[in-house]
């Protein structure tokens, strides 16, 4: 008796998910086809829609559907300010404080030598191009104040003032060990507002 | 700043998998998108394939590419006897004993009141078809011994036995509370062996 080859590729598509291991591929397995298959083929249809409709900003790196964000399509951004985050969560978190009037660039992660994520994972060199485009004044490092994210700051700041780029670091208002995307909003504002000379 | 639609629609779809939260969906799609395109991709086609494909035996009720399933379909299986088990995994598992030589019934599922999960939901009407071709002599409920799949063997064994079939339960061999898919196979094959009429 073998499990049907269709069912048995499911189960090992779905162990590509973090955390997900073989007793939990096969729990959400059945339970997909058994109790929500409308919901299977909404996945199915956002997967393969997300994979060709997304790709990164040529400017910011962040995702999204078109050649530029939104955020860098608009005229009205302060081109002189060019603020380094980890993830278009961050971004996303640095706009609801409404402190932050200029551009971003998304790193996309963060170094990570143990789990071999080194300066091109990161996309260093397009990070160099976008801070060289000679509108950036100060290049913000708004990584967060974790282990791995204050080495990334550091790593940067050292590589953007080697090409003598004016660097800041956002203040750390923020908890230590803490996340950006855990903070409220005038913390993270006065940390913006605080930041230091690098 | 909107986050791109087709993002916020497979973070959305990412919630309909048993376990995942807001932020895991978050986290599971910017992994796919950031670090493993091809397993996203795989996972869409295996998801598409799998609802195109899969459906349930009309014999025995468990998933199978065709009408029916390889079980049902092979003539060397005892007709007499029907094993009546929760999930396709179990069905592996008692196979695996080489203990059990008739066929099966996978409920997919077992009766939880609390989770709306009720007769109609682990396919009464179908079981009892098929328990009732004038083949089977006897039904073997190897449910779990969980207290749902007690109550689930306790509510079946007395319907079944109202349509005047010979009803027993595997014996108790696993650990009370234990899982078919924990035991070992000896245990397993024993509990088969010992199991008593009710
Ligand atoms: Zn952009
Ligand atoms: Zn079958």
């Amino acid at each position: 008796m073998k499990i049907p080859s269709s069912l048995d590729q499911l189960i090992d598509a779905l162990r590509i998910l973090p955390g997900v291991g073989p007793k939990s591929a096969q729990r959400m397995a059945y339970h997909l086809l058994q109790r929500n298959q409308s919901g299977a083929a909404a996945l199915a249809h956002a997967l393969a829609d997300a994979l060709t409709k997304l790709r990164h900003c040529q400017r910011c790196n962040t995702f999204t559907e078109f050649d530029l964000c939104e955020l860098c399509a608009d005229p009205a951004r302060d081109k002189r300010q060019l603020c380094v985050v980890e993830m278009p969560t961050d971004l996303l978190r640095i706009e609801q404080t409404l402190a932050f009037k200029g551009c971003y660039f998304v790193l996309m992660g963060k170094l990570s030598p143990l789990d071999g994520v080194g300066p091109d994972d990161i996309h260093f060199d397009k990070l160099l191009a976008r801070a060289q485009d000679g509108e950036v004044e100060e290049v913000i490092l708004s990584t967060n104040f974790t282990v791995e994210g204050e080495a990334t700051a550091h790593y940067l700041a050292e590589l953007l003032r080697a090409q003598g780029l004016r660097v800041s670091r956002i203040a750390r208002g923020l908890p230590s060990g803490g996340e950006l995307e855990h903070v409220d909003s005038s913390t993270l504002a006065q940390a913006l507002l605080e930041r230091r000379s690098l």
